[in-house]
């Protein structure tokens, strides 16, 4: 998606261990207008796909989502990564290793929130060895629903994920695929 | 505001230890069109004020802080609960306790977020003794910022919170504020 690709050629800058930083306006200052475009793609790129229901999973996937909901018109749900003493009943349960934070999260969703037959389309905000997102493909297929697909803002197309789970038979639709970035040059090439 | 106390009767329920759950609606699965009529609101209850910014918390805030920034037509801005790789540079910070959670949050945002001499509106899904909009009131007069007012969902009035805030002087606005709630019968009073 040229708008998202624009967007980060622009605004995002590339770190050291292949960090890219698009905080200024994708997850953590976050662009409303750019997440109601983005949703309008992904509402294109899933035509004549059942969709019941999205699922992301806390924090930065959440904005993104909420825009996707409302140009789908389903509910979203967003898993947590910790037990609340808010959280009883029975809970779908996943661990999933963090890449940015570095450790392993319990990933939990209310069971009555994904229901048997649901066709869910998984969303976050980036994709890189594919571990969220797997966790949310497990938390669906646990509920015995249907990942209809995955939607991803920011793939890192040189890291395993989205292989992974193309591979696998699921629609990924990410609307930015970074091929390479260099810290040094600060270039993003997209593929 | 007769629609969220409407959903909240219809949906949310009462637990032992003042817990109101909404997690059907408003903080696990979240119904984007009532966000949008509740930021409609806000917009109403801000008239003539001037907004820059939105600020929240993760993780449930989020959501309908994207729905008031849309409203709004202003970036939205999160604080974060934990540091992170991706987040270097130059921090707010203070320290939230979670009445939810039983525990204290370092809490951050990025300086660059909030400019010295911008009005922020912060949004927040429930208040009880007021910690977590206090902290939010602390990172942006940190920033030399000036809270212009504060959003939040569901007010337990029983507890301080919104007491405390507008003896400081702080235009709050809660679109339902909870005066009574009983486990056993499961009743709730609104103010």
């Amino acid at each position: 998606m040229k708008l998202l690709e624009d967007r980060i050629r622009k605004d995002g800058t590339v770190k050291e261990g292949n960090v890219l930083k698009v905080d200024c306006f994708l997850n953590h200052q976050m662009d409303i207008a750019l997440f109601d475009e983005m949703a309008k793609e992904w509402k294109r790129l899933f035509e004549g796909h059942r969709i019941d229901k999205i699922l992301t999973i806390e924090a930065s996937g959440i904005g993104i989502a909420c825009s996707v909901a409302r140009e789908f018109g389903v509910p979203l749900v967003f898993a947590k990564k910790a037990q609340s003493i808010n959280l009883d009943g029975d809970m779908l349960k996943t661990e999933i290793q963090s890449f940015t934070h570095k450790r392993v999260y319990n990933v939990i969703v209310a069971k009555k929130f994904i229901s048997e037959g649901e066709h869910v389309l998984v969303i976050d905000d980036f994709m890189a060895n594919g571990c969220a997102a797997i966790g949310l493909i497990e938390l669906v297929e646990g509920a015995n629903a249907v990942v209809e697909g995955i939607g991803i803002a920011i793939e890192k197309g040189f890291q395993d994920g989205g292989k992974i789970l193309r591979e696998r038979g699921f629609k990924v639709e990410s609307l930015a695929i970074v091929e390479s970035m260099d810290a040094k040059t600060g270039e993003i090439t997209f593929r």
